[in-house]
C-alpha cells in the first residue's frame, strides 16, 4: 500500500473526525479505494472505534435507480437507523467511471434524493468527512495520468492544515459581521446579496477533505442581480458549462446553460429550495493550482468563488435567520482571476483573486 | 456482465429471500462480487425494495481486528440498528484471498464474535440467504480454473430448486417421526443415534445458496459409536484431514486426525456443547459433484452425510428436547459413496449413495 494513504487516513481521523473510542464510524467508500478504506479500519481499531462499511458503488446505485419506478422511493428505515446510530461517518469519491450515472434520468435522481434527505439530514449532524480517492475515472476527467492524479490527491489531502487555517481566519474576520457581499466578474456577474447575521465557517480540512475555503448562507431572500458561472460543473456524468442565473429577491427567475441546460432545469426543479442559494464560498487553497472538473477540489482553488443552489448548512444561518432547505446542494464557481472584485459593505476585499491582507493587492 | 449472475440474483430474490415492495434488503458483498450487487440493485429497484450495500471486505476486517485491543469489542449500536430495521439480508462470499484472516488470533476472533453475537442473533431473525461468488480465490482453493469454478457455482445455484425440494422430501418423510439412524462406512464409521421428536429441515436454497440437504438434530446424549470423517475441512486457513470421533453416550471421548489435530482439539475444546453433535445432515445435490473446499458446497454433495459438532439450529430441537448449545458449530464428512448405508429404525435407506426411493437402489 502506497504510505501516502495510511498519512491520507491519518488525517480523516485525528484531524478532520477526531474519532475517539467507543466512535461508532460509517464508512463509504467506492471498491476501488479499499486500501484507503482497510487504513482506516487499522486506525478505527487502533482507537477502538467501530466501523460499518458501505460499497458506494456507483453501478449499483444506478442499477437501481434505473430499476426502481420513481413513484416507489420511500425513506430507507434501516438507513437511516444506521445513521441515526452513528458518531462519525467518512465517505470518498472516486470510482472508475465518473459518468456511471449517466444515464439516470434527472426526475428518478431528484424522486431518489427527496426520498433520502432524512439520511442525509442525519448525516450532516454528526462529524463527518468527504474526501477523495485517487482512482482513474477522476484522472481521466481531470485529463491527467493515474499517477499524476495520484500526487495531486495526495498532495492536496496533507496540506499543513493549521497553517492553511490562520491563513483563511483573515478572511473569516472580514466577512463575520459584514452585511452586503457584491461580486462583480467581466461582464456578465453582478449579484449583491446579505450575509449579516450568518456565521462565515473557516473549512481547514475537515468536512471536506482537502479544505481551503470559506464560506457563509447568503441571507435567503436577499440575493439580487445575475452570476455567469464560467468554470464548468460536472453532474452525474453530465458537463454543465457556461451556467447562468438570474436572481430577484433570492429566486432564481431564468437560467441558461450552454451545455446540458435541462440537467440544470432538472436541480433547480428538484424543490422550491433548490431555486434559492444556500451557499457563498471563497476559494483560498493555492496548492489546488488547477481545474480537475472535481467540486471537491475546484471549489477550494485560488482566485475563485463559488455559490450554491440549494439546501443551507446548517452552521451557516444564524439565529433569528431563515435556512433555505432542499434536498439539493449544487455548487457552481466564477473565475474571479481576471476584471473581478470581491466588495464587502462596500470596500474592495479582493481584485482579481488577490485578498486585501495579502501582498500585491492594489 | 454473465447473463447467469442476474439468473444467480434472481434465486435469491425471488426463490430464497422472496422480497416485496418495501422491504428494508441489507446486502453483504465483497467488492469482486459488484457483478452480482449490481444484478440485486436492479431486482430490488424493480420490486420496489430498499438496498443498503455493505462491502464485506476480508482485507479491511483483518486490519481492523489486528489493530483492535479485544478488551475494546463492545456491539456495534449502528451495526445493529441496521439489521433491526432490515427485512432481509444477503451475505455472499467469495473474496479474492481465501487465507485472508489467517493472521488474526483465534482469540481476538472469539472476542469479536462475542461482540456482534446480538448482531448475528438479529440477522437469523430475518429472511436471510448466503450465498457464493465465484472468485478466483475459492477457484484456487477448490484446484480449479475461475472460470471452471463459475460454471461450478453457477449450476449449483440454478437448481430447479422446487425439483429438488420434492427430491428431498422423500427423506425428511423418512427422518421424521423415526427414531434410530444408523451409519456405516467402511471398516472405520459405525455410529448410531436417536433423532426422536427433533423435527427434520428440507433445504432447498433459502437460508443457503445452493442448498441441496436434510438436516436435523441427534438427541444429545444418543450418539454412539465412531466415525472416520474421509473428507477434509478447511477451517480458518487450516486442511484437517481423516478426524476421527468416537462418541460415548453422545460426548466425544476420542478423537485424531492426520493434519492439524490440534486444530480440531481446539475446536472440541472451545466449551462443553462443541464435545456434542449438533446436526446430522444428509447431501442430496448431484450438481455438486466434487469437493470443492467450501462448506457451503461440499455438505451438499450427493453421497455423502455430514455432522457437526457444537451448536444445533433451534428448529431442528423438538419440544421436550435438549438442544445442544455451543460457540461452535463445525461440519465434517463422511463420503458414503462406497460401502455405505444409512439405516432407519433398522431399515436400510441408502446404499453406496442410492437413495431407497430412487432407481438402482438394491
Amino acid at each position: 500500500m502506497d504510505p501516502r494513504i495510511r498519512t491520507h487516513a491519518e488525517v480523516i481521523v485525528d484531524h478532520s473526525t477526531r474519532i475517539e473510542s467507543g466512535d461508532n464510524v460509517v464508512i463509504s467508500m467506492p471498491a476501488v479505494a479499499e486500501d484507503l478504506a482497510v487504513a482506516l479500519h487499522e486506525l478505527l481499531g487502533d482507537r477502538g472505534a467501530n466501523p460499518v462499511y458501505l460499497n458506494n458503488s456507483e453501478r449499483a446505485s444506478r442499477a437501481f435507480l434505473r430499476a426502481s419506478d420513481d413513484e416507489d422511493f420511500e425513506t430507507p428505515a434501516h438507513r437511516l437507523a444506521l445513521f441515526e446510530e452513528a458518531d462519525a461517518f467518512v465517505i470518498a469519491r472516486g470510482g472508475p467511471n465518473v459518468s456511471e450515472q449517466g444515464d439516470v434520468s434527472p426526475e428518478t435522481n431528484a424522486a431518489y434524493r427527496r426520498a433520502v434527505r432524512p439520511v442525509l439530514d442525519e448525516r450532516l449532524e454528526k462529524r463527518w468527512c468527504l474526501t477523495q480517492y485517487p482512482s482513474s475515472g477522476h484522472a481521466q476527467l481531470a485529463g491527467m495520468s493515474t499517477e499524476a492524479y495520484e500526487n495531486f490527491v495526495w498532495d492536496a489531502v496533507t496540506l499543513d492544515w493549521e497553517a492553511q487555517r490562520d491563513h483563511q481566519a483573515r478572511m473569516v474576520e472580514i466577512l463575520d459581521g459584514a452585511d452586503e457581499v457584491r461580486i462583480r466578474s467581466g461582464d456578465e456577474t453582478d449579484v449583491t446579496m446579505s450575509v449579516a447575521g450568518n456565521p462565515t465557517i473557516n473549512d481547514y480540512g475537515e468536512h471536506n477533505l482537502p479544505g481551503g475555503e470559506v464560506f457563509t448562507a447568503p441571507v435567503r431572500e436577499s440575493v439580487n442581480g445575475r452570476v455567469h458561472f464560467d468554470l464548468p460543473l460536472y453532474r452525474k456524468g453530465k458537463e454543465i458549462t457556461n451556467a447562468r442565473l438570474r436572481f430577484e429577491d433570492g429566486y432564481v427567475v431564468d437560467h441558461s446553460a450552454e451545455q446540458n441546460e435541462d440537467v440544470l432545469t432538472g436541480i433547480l426543479d428538484t424543490d422550491d429550495g433548490a431555486r434559492y442559494l444556500g451557499e457563498l464560498g471563497i476559494g483560498m487553497n493555492r496548492s489546488i493550482d488547477r481545474f480537475t472538473y472535481n467540486m471537491l477540489f475546484d471549489e477550494k482553488m485560488g482566485d475563485t468563488v463559488h455559490m450554491a443552489v440549494g439546501n443551507a448548512y446548517a452552521d451557516t444561518v444564524g439565529e433569528g435567520n431563515e435556512r433555505n432547505e432542499s434536498a439539493e446542494h449544487v455548487d457552481m464557481i466564477v473565475d474571479m482571476s481576471e476584471e473581478s472584485t470581491i466588495e464587502v459593505d462596500g470596500e474592495v476585499v479582493q481584485r482579481n483573486g488577490t485578498f486585501v491582507f495579502e501582498d500585491g493587492f492594489e
